[in-house]
Order: structure tokens, then C-alpha cells, then sequence
């Protein structure tokens, strides 16, 4: 074992949930989220995730989350781009309808969990009201813990979250020219 | 959708498999390895992932992990701490092991993503010496997917990488005394 998880091994569980956030420019922001549900659902917690701006698109790893047991997804938006200078009203609603579903899921008691996915974008492109974002996390009921994706997470959010980590790109292969691979970028 | 997603509608998907590394002291590093299986086998691909120093502790998401179909899950180490100034013998050996392991899963033809859970700790202590892990790499298969996970990831894994990304600790609730939660951190 590595001195480093040191804490992991602490048998006090807090029972309080944090407020986790995973911004920046580097891969592995969405990555790490979905890694988190793993090891919730590996204890035996209930997992509820969003996802914002997705749209139909066939991704992955919807598929599979969708079939593990006490995990639950839903993804709003479309398929076509954001267009961050002129969102459209209907981006807009169903960026809403993702922070309403949300906020019912969080307050519901049905979940330990609960994932935000690409929030952070919403709101840095002005699709939901930042402020909405922080009512959120401070209307979170303490044992759920609370984990928001994206990048450009806002000044705000990341002053009233508990877990902030930036990934940062130190190496990237569209640097190189080399597109998105199915089944590992999405 | 998100704008910057746009690269991930790419048709055209390579077969080259990528060496991927997740290094840095920020949070998310095996998450997003964990969460890269959930997009692979969401497409079909098959996974093998081995943990380094990692022992018999019952991490939850090693339980959830197994119960996929097309993981393959194998770990070495032991429970105890490593004390990097002296690492002993036999956890030389078990680290030794893991990387072999991952060599022949690398080469078996049975797997399309291969993942190295905290090797690049395992390198940095010299449990094993970097070079392996630099042969490891050049020895990859064109097809073959790799990802490196854990801090203080060597220069020289990092110079032979195609894609790296920096977890940065921005806010650590360890920073506040708040311990690993059970289903969360481990």
C-alpha cells in the first residue's frame, strides 16, 4: 500500500457529504466522476447523475451506468452545439430542466450521490443562473454528497465547495492532430 | 452539446491506442482511470487493469469492477504501508509481479485497455525501475490502449506519453482534518 492513502484507511467515516468539484482543461474531469460512481456503488450507496448538454449522443458509458443497479442516469440537451455568445431559449430550458432534475434527486433522500455533469459550463455559458448552482449546493442535505463536473467552474462555486481539482493539460494528443476515439474519449 | 465536444463527433475513429498518464496531487486519478473503463466497455472494448501496491484492502471499487463483464481485475501488494526510503524486498517483488502481469495482458491480444494503477508511485520509490515501465511502453501494441495512473509520474514516462494531465489539488478537504469516507475515497 502507498503511504500516501494513509487517511484511507482511517475506520472513522464522516457521515457528511462534500461538495466535490472537477474543472479545468485537462481529460479526466467526467472521468473521474464516472470512477466515482464505481466506488459508491462497490459500498453499497445510490448514485444519481446528470448529464448536461449531452444530449442523444451514444455515449459509453451512459450505457453501461444504466445498467448497474442502484445507479440512475438522465441527460438533458441536444446534440447540436452550444453556442456559448448566443445560447438558444430551448438550450437554456433544457439546461434548466437538468438543474431541476437535479436539485429533486438531491432533496429526494433516494440518493447518497448525486453528480452534476458538465454544470459547470452551463453555467459559465449563462444556460442556468450561476446563483442557482450555489442555492443548490446550499439547500444539499449533509449526508449527500455533491459532485459537479466542467470546466470554467465559477469563482463562486469553487469558494463554497469543499474538493476542488483542476485538471491540467500537460499533454495532449489533439496537440498532435489525433481525434477523439470511441469508446475512450466518449 | 457542448461546443468543445466537438472533436468527440469525429467518425473517423482511430486504432491507434494512446499511452494515457494521470499523475499530480489533486484528486481523481484512479477515478478517471475507473470511469475510462466505463467508457470502454460501454462500447464493447475489453479492459484489463492492474492495482499496484494496493494489497487486499477491500476497495469498493474493485467489487464493483469484478462484476463487469470483459474486466479483468488482478492486484499485488500488501496492506501495510510502504516506506519509500526502505522499501523491502518483498514489496519490490510484488510490484515486480504487477508489472509483469500488466506486460502479458499487454501482449495476450485479449485486451483492447490496459491500466497500471499507481505505477507511477511504484516507479518513483523504485519498487521497480522506470526503464521497465519505458519498456513496457514501446513494447505496447499499436491497438492497445494504456493508462498510467499516480503521482510523481517520471519525465521520462511523461516524454513518451501521448496524452498527460495533471490532477492540481486547488481545495482539499484534508486541508480542513475531514478523513477518507468510506465509498468515496476508497
Amino acid at each position: 500500500m502507498a503511504r500516501e492513502s494513509a487517511e484511507a484507511l482511517s475506520a472513522e467515516t464522516s457521515t457528511k457529504g462534500l461538495v466535490e468539484i472537477f474543472t479545468g482543461e485537462g481529460k479526466g474531469k467526467t472521468s473521474a466522476a464516472l470512477g466515482a460512481i464505481i466506488r459508491a456503488l462497490g459500498h453499497g450507496l445510490r448514485v444519481y447523475i446528470v448529464f448536461f448538454m449531452k444530449g442523444d449522443f451514444p455515449y459509453g458509458e451512459q450505457k453501461i451506468l444504466c445498467q448497474l443497479p442502484n445507479c440512475t442516469v438522465e441527460r438533458f440537451g441536444f446534440q447540436e452545439f452550444v453556442d456559448p455568445a448566443h445560447p438558444k431559449p430551448e438550450e437554456k430550458a433544457e439546461a434548466r430542466k437538468a438543474l431541476d432534475a437535479a436539485r429533486k434527486a438531491m432533496l429526494s433522500q433516494k440518493y447518497d450521490v448525486v453528480i452534476l455533469d458538465e454544470v459547470n459550463i452551463a453555467a459559465a455559458w449563462k444556460l442556468i443562473d450561476v446563483n442557482d448552482v450555489i442555492k443548490l449546493i446550499k439547500d444539499k442535505p449533509e449526508k449527500v454528497e455533491l459532485i459537479l463536473t466542467g470546466r470554467y467552474a465559477d469563482p463562486k462555486i469553487v469558494k463554497v465547495a469543499d474538493l476542488v481539482t483542476e485538471m491540467v493539460k500537460i499533454k495532449h494528443p489533439y496537440d498532435k492532430g489525433i481525434l477523439s476515439r470511441k469508446g475512450v474519449e466518449y
